[in-house]
């Protein structure tokens, strides 16, 4: 049987005031658009205030802008998108954890697993690891030797953390994400590629979630640090030695170059890049498909996307990219023709 | 053994016509380069014509404008790329599934797998699963509850689908492929990023193939939809509530944003990118490495690459860049200067 | 215990000579900011000699132009960075194999694995597969049937290779690789995409490293094969029949396209592209973010990245990006309207 709250109890756990009938039962969260009356749905966006004229939700999360653009029961909230997340999680709440290791498990040497946690099957847990509580730890993952795992960790199945690494509370880590792989470290050395060996760790804080297919490299000498409440999307790629400050949200298919900082409360738009070595400060956004090749020192939005159109008009405009210094010198030729004969004139 | 078929014996089974010897047997398939005499080899483009002369190939497929570009035994297809294909399977059939549940798979309470179907070594099956009939599951995949699968599909080893999750007929997915992971949906309150949990599901239609590493997130509230006949290559990333059209093809490494919505037949290039919350039409072709930041609205080939060059032009002309705006004002300016001259010689 | 070494113990193994007290006796290794009185630095860019003065390391490693830069004891090197990647690798020894196959393993018929080599918790090892000496196949990797891998390499957990591949010596695959999984082969026929069996192999060549969740797809009828001393990051995508020569380096993101033939000792920047059937000369330099859409056939260093700047100026110059054309025409214009006035003042 599912969960229902009243709209009352909702505002008396997470806050808000209700405005019309406070006892409407709510089962679920749903869009505007397919939401029905057992339902709760929300704007977040007064431009679409249109759309609460149709929906035929139970009930409504609205700003305060927003407070009297609906008669239906509704909760008002200094942040509707971040209530909404609240409610969603109210009425979603995630399996319980079934403690214990499964049989079919692997549990090295000396490692500490917390009776409250839940390692599921064929997972292997490294020698002398240290698994935290409550942590889930899922199917098939891989958690290397001497890795520190603090509590209420959620791992999916097929997550790998080489030896070594130290991880915060409340890690969410999708499926396939590596963490603590060896760095591209080598030297060239007559004709042939030396390894460099890569001792550094990963560290990651408390609070973070790393989507699916991340991949997380070790430091060559010194650590990979991820700061709390840093969230990541999927496919992203963070090389040796990085640092990502607290708070800092990148999404999908971005790659961050080696010894590269980004500071705290960044945005980093999908399949953006970042060479190495360079300083991002705090509260920077950028978009995406955009790289940055040198240090950011001041907060603000930076972009370099080249605009796409029908491939037509592409060719003809794309052939004189690799003539615009040309194009400069011919526009000063005409300049200084032009005052020439200025000066001629007069 | 090797099976073998004679011309006509391909030509019965796939259509075509045959010219020269129907009595020759093949082996296998190969390129016009490397076969030999136990060989069939193949046409697609009339442009390479001039291989067919020295190929030791023992017959060919050629499309009917090439019909007699060779005197080797052929045969005539309409569509001969399509027509190598069928003959590639024809020669190369898929390994025979061993049916059965490996002792070293874990199964969850519940779960129904059809006796035709093979459960390799350490895959691990969720609690209500459902996998049809004359489905592989690989290696060490793993199969999340309730997760409901058609029949024929084929999981490469280590797949992982997340719970709830509902699959079409014919699925290929290869290994790494992660389905049904938490799309990135967090809001900002107080300085912290809360989660939105991700209460949708993927939901895939029949005859749809998956690339190696390719994610594909859970819709947040409604479902990520991907329709029949689609093909995706490897290294993509599909966001939460993208839907993606019947018999749309698209390259490695392509990022598609949130709630984008993609039309049928639409063939996307390599490390493109799609925004979020887009409508691209039917039959829309995206050049590699191209960044689509607005809706397309009609059929057509769209295209953002900006050109390389050797990187001494390139600085000359990248310099530039940055300073086209105002390079249209010199040329304004100009225009003024010469059309007052004008006015004044007049 | 730590190995400690003097000096002299390191320059008698590796090379180089001592200047200074040889007797000094190190235990690991640090960047000249980080490094203690027990632990040896290195410089290798005279560039940041300043950084000498204030080192508290126990030793150095210096480049014969710097020997002097430094009076603590220290070792002069031709290549000091190279120097140093064998000094870490002496002072950083891999963990040594246990022989042997874990008993969760499981192992297919007629499976030949070298009774030195380690095989880890979970490994599935296909029917007919070659480990040679001193591999070690880690926790969950999946070696395909009939796959042959020579000696000493060493597979991270979660790798996987299909079916037939062949693979040298000294091979390291970080977790999530996947080798050999099916190229993007389909043909168009009626409506529907028709799957091309993908009948090649991948082959690498001795001496290969490959990062973290990046994917080599096996050839569609030849093979795909890496050279020898090839170096990949992580997250690559290399799609079917691609060639990669000797000794090339690719950092983590690139996207190559099917076919693709890149000469020996070429790098290519995080993020590039590489479309099909194009021939990339020796000693290419390809820049981050960078699109090849055309074949080099010359060395040297090929860029194509568009600047990013700040929002606002983007936005004002990547509107003119589609009026290029049209600013040449009116060049073009004021070129000839004064060219006309010159011949008439004459």
């Amino acid at each position: 049987m599912a969960l229902t709250y009243s709209l009352a109890e909702i505002a008396s756990r997470l806050g808000g005031s209700v405005l019309g009938d406070g006892e409407v039962r709510i089962s679920s969260i749903a869009t505007l658009e397919h939401a029905d009356a057992t339902q709760i749905s929300f704007l977040t966006n007064s431009k679409y205030r249109g759309k609460l004229a149709e929906t035929r939700a139970g009930a409504l999360i609205l700003g305060e802008a927003d407070a009297d653009a609906s008669d239906l029961p509704r909760i008002i909230a200094a942040n509707p998108y971040a209530y909404f997340a609240r409610v969603s999680a109210l009425l979603n709440p995630l399996p319980e954890i079934q403690p214990g290791v499964h049989p079919s498990a692997v549990v090295g040497e000396g490692a500490r697993i917390d009776p409250t946690a839940s390692i599921a099957a064929t997972a292997v847990i490294g020698a002398g690891a240290v698994i935290g509580a409550h942590c889930v730890i899922g199917a098939g993952c891989s958690i290397g030797d001497h890795v520190v795992i603090g509590s209420h960790a959620r791992l999916y199945p097929r997550v790998v953390i080489y030896h070594d690494c130290v991880i915060g509370d409340n890690l969410i880590a999708h499926s396939g994400v590596v963490i603590g792989a060896d760095g591209f470290g080598i030297a060239m050395d007559e004709g042939r590629w030396i390894k460099i060996p890569q001792i550094g760790r990963v560290v990651i804080g408390d609070d973070v979630e790393i989507g699916a297919n991340t991949t997380l490299d070790r430091g060559a000498l010194d650590d990979t640090v991820i700061e709390e409440g840093v969230k990541l999307d999927n496919q992203i790629q963070i090389a040796h030695n990085v640092r990502i400050g607290a708070h800092t949200a990148i999404a999908g298919c971005v790659g961050i170059a080696g010894s590269t900082s980004i500071g705290k409360y960044c945005q980093i738009g999908g399949s953006a890049g970042i060479l190495g070595h360079l300083k991002i400060a705090d509260r920077v956004v950028i978009s995406s498909f955009t790289l940055i090749g040198k240090s950011i020192r001041e907060a603000g939005t930076y972009t370099g996307i080249f605009p796409f159109s029908k491939m037509d008009e592409w060719k003809k405009n794309a052939v004189q990219m690799r003539h615009l210094d040309e194009m400069l010198n011919r526009i000063k030729v005409l300049e200084k023709l032009l005052s020439e004969q200025k000066v001629k004139e007069e």
